[in-house]
Order: structure tokens, then C-alpha cells, then sequence
């Protein structure tokens, strides 16, 4: 993976590699990877059944497999709007590692909230730290 | 379209049939009308080129339909987190709306920035009346 | 919804408006449809448990719901390409259906099914007598 | 990323690690990677505008990041029907791959479509050769 991040002025890339960017590229990752989790993880649960398979755990861990998705793309594409899709995410990272840790004695439920967990911080950075307001609205630099 | 959205108490449906049962399912039409639209706007405006083809126009055009699809997925999934995505899509609805408007003298862009406006005022109404904190945790009830 | 589909010469929008078009804005229709039916039928199955949270039911609705889903966006995209999705499409409704008729006595199984039938006619047609050839190749017109 | 695969039986999972087990992640690697640089790439063509903004070479990009996207969510979730998915993902990028070299001098566009050309080749093989009929039927093994 590689640039094409107009993070901090609208769409257009910014070529320069520093710190700002290692970050996108980590939360891009982190969302990559807990998107591929948590799907399996759901998978997982429907195939063992039980209170595994109860609806609010499924529902959740969909939801939030979904959201990484799109935050992902987001930051793929380079859109100043990242900021409003990482704060969902983070949001939905943090619910779906509750509702995994509310199940004991599955280490599968404990990795997934743990990756969870990571995404949900990576997020809560991008969202707070891009230095675009909470509306969207391109920074004034 | 029916039921499955059991908004209010987690995943857990409700069959009930009432105003905000109204309004949710409003809400998905709207969601999935808006996507469609943003859509295929974007492919118009490629084709168009100039200023329609800028990065900015086609990347919130991008961003919007996505979001759209994805609010509308959590409804229909009747999780109690569309909360979160409802307000996340309402601004990037705005954002849109915004953009279409930049360009004067296209009745295709005027269109796609009134169904951007309303999509974002019913989106704008689940996220704040739909008895969920913005925290995205189940109403105390 | 509104033109925007290019489907015989790549992805420039033709505005004519005829009986191809019209093939095509149905199958939009019906895969737009048949997602929305089978996300609900999903959280409608989670609920209910027990034959209808086994993974292959639950399963096979996500695979249908997400491929749908995508079906449209070709086609509303106006890709020339939409062929191969919608023969894809076409196989996974007809794997839904199955899978929603294997449960007797649930009306919104029988629904499903119906739906998920609907609309894999609806893409075998537009696989078929669309003009491209498999591979995806623009047609010699 | 780990297990949760059961692509010879159905959705449920086998837990053996083998060689049809590493093609799989293998190829489940190649779509996520595919699906990035495809949606950074149609990002930076946009950027660049010209001959690399023509609707037909962004138009490709998006469909094959959207099918990228659905063939790995279908691998991720062990589905049968990744089949389907794959043999249609692998005909979008080899649609995608003739677009980015039909623009010549641009390395960006040389890098993804060699990336685009290891995923066709990845998912023609699962396609083929993962014991299940195209009908999506489960083998007899």
C-alpha cells in the first residue's frame, strides 16, 4: 500500500512521507485487519452456536466488521471526511469488544476484542488529531 | 420492506408497527435512494469531465454513496448503533449536498444535492429522536 | 433512479430510454430488493434461532444480501462488466432460495424465496441478452 | 487472520491448516491488497486527471475494488459460494489490469496492474480448483 492521502487538503495526495501519514497508513491496517476479524469471528460464532449465536453479538460484530470496512476505504481514498467515518468506527470497535468480552472462556471472543480494542485507539486518533473539525470541514491549516 | 428492527431494545425485533417504525423505514428509503442517486452521479460527472470530474466533486459523490449504503444496511439489520452511522451519514450527506451546489447550471447536480438534503434531514432525525444516547449504548427504557 | 447506464458502450451513459433500459432499471430494482429482504430475513433468523441460525441459512442470506448489493452498483455504475456480477448474482439468489425453501412453515422464508427468485430471473436476463460477451468485452455493437 | 474457513463442507469451519488451506489466505491476501490499490489508484487517476481520469479507466477500478472487496468477505466468511465470487473477481481484475496497461508511461499504473494480475491468477485458481461444482454445490468429496 502507498500514498494517494490528501488528508489534510481535501482529495488531492500529499506525496511527503512523515509522521501524520504513518498513522493513516497504520489506521488503514488496523481497519483492514479488524474487518477480517471480526467477519470471521462471526462466522465462528454462528458455526458454534448458542450464546455465541445470539443475535446482539452477531448483530454487533457485523456492524462492526462493516464500518471498519468503509473507514478503510476512507483513508484508501484520501477523503477529508475519514475523520466523521474513524469516529463511527471507533465507536462501533468499542461496542464489539464489550460485547466479545461478554462472552468468558473463548480465546477467539478475547482476540477479537483485543483487535478491537487496537482499532478502536487508531481510530479515536484519526478522528481527534487530523486537524479537520468534527464536521468534515477542511481544516484551515 | 418490513420490520426486523428492533431499534429501540437491541437486535431483537419488534413487530409493532408505529410512527418511528415509520420513520425508520423513511429513513432506509431515503438512505438507499441517496446512494443510488450519488452513484450514479459520480459516473455522469466522469463522463462529463472539467470541473465535474474534480477530485473533490467525484470523491464525496463516493464517500456519500457509500455511507448511504452502509446507514441503510445497519437499519435494515435493525442494530441499535444506526444511531452512530445515521449521524455519521448526515454529514457527509451535507457535505455532498454542498458540492453539488458548487457547480451552477446542471439540473442533474441541483437533483443530487436535493436528495443529499433530504436524505441528511431524516438521517439527522434517527441519529438525534431514536432513543439511543449518541454513544451508541441501548436506552435505559 | 435515472439513466446513467452505459451498458452497450462501456460506461458512457446512453440517454435513450427503451426496452433495454427499462430490463436494466428493473434489475436494479429487484437486486436492490432482494439485499434489503435478505439482510432483514438474516436478523429475522438470529432471532428466531435454533434451524434458522444454522450457518449455512445465515450464511447463504449475507452471501446473497452482499452480492446483490453489488450487483446494483454495477449497473449503476453503468458497467459494461455488470454481466459478470449479474450472472454471479443470479447463481447466489438461486442458492438463497434453496436455502430459504429448506425451512418449511416460516412465510417470511416463503417470502424470501420469492424475492431471491424474482430477481435471479431478473439477472440471468440481463447476463444473458445484454449485448457483452462473458469475458466482459465491450459487444462489436 | 486465521481459520474459519470451511470451504469443503459448507460454511462450517475445518480447523486443519493445509495446502488448500494457505490458498485460500493466500488468496483471501491477494483481494484485500488488489481491492487497496485499486481504490488508492482510481483515487490518484482522479488526481491526475486527463486520459488517466476517463470514465472508462476510473469506471474499471471501482468494480474491480468492489469485487475485490466481496470475494475476500466471501473467503473470509468460509462461504461455499466463494467460487462464484472468485471467478468473478478474477475476470474484473484481468478488465482492470488491460485498463491500467492501455495507459502507458505511468509506473502507478504498472504496479497495479501487476497486483491486479497476481489476484486473477490467485482467484482462477480458487475457482477452479477449490472442489466445488460452479453451481456453487457443496462437493460430494
Amino acid at each position: 500500500m502507498a500514498h494517494g492521502h490528501g488528508h489534510s487538503h481535501g482529495y488531492e495526495p500529499e506525496h511527503e512521507h512523515d509522521d501524520e501519514h504513518d498513522e493513516l497508513q497504520h489506521c488503514i491496517e488496523e481497519c483492514l485487519n479488524c474487518h477480517a476479524v471480526c467477519t470471521m469471528t462471526a462466522q465462528y460464532c454462528l458455526t458454534e452456536g448458542g450464546e455465541h449465536a445470539d443475535v446482539n453479538v452477531i448483530g454487533v460484530l457485523l456492524d462492526c466488521a462493516e464500518l471498519c470496512q468503509v473507514s478503510a476505504n476512507f483513508m484508501l481514498r484520501g477523503s477529508p471526511h475519514h475523520v466523521v467515518t474513524c469516529a463511527a468506527c471507533a465507536e462501533l470497535c468499542r461496542a464489539c469488544e464489550e460485547a466479545c468480552r461478554s462472552i468468558s472462556g473463548d480465546e477467539r471472543l478475547v482476540h477479537c476484542a483485543e483487535i478491537c480494542a487496537a482499532c478502536a485507539e487508531s481510530c479515536e486518533k484519526m478522528a481527534s488529531g487530523s486537524g479537520l473539525s468534527d464536521s468534515g470541514d477542511v481544516e484551515e491549516d
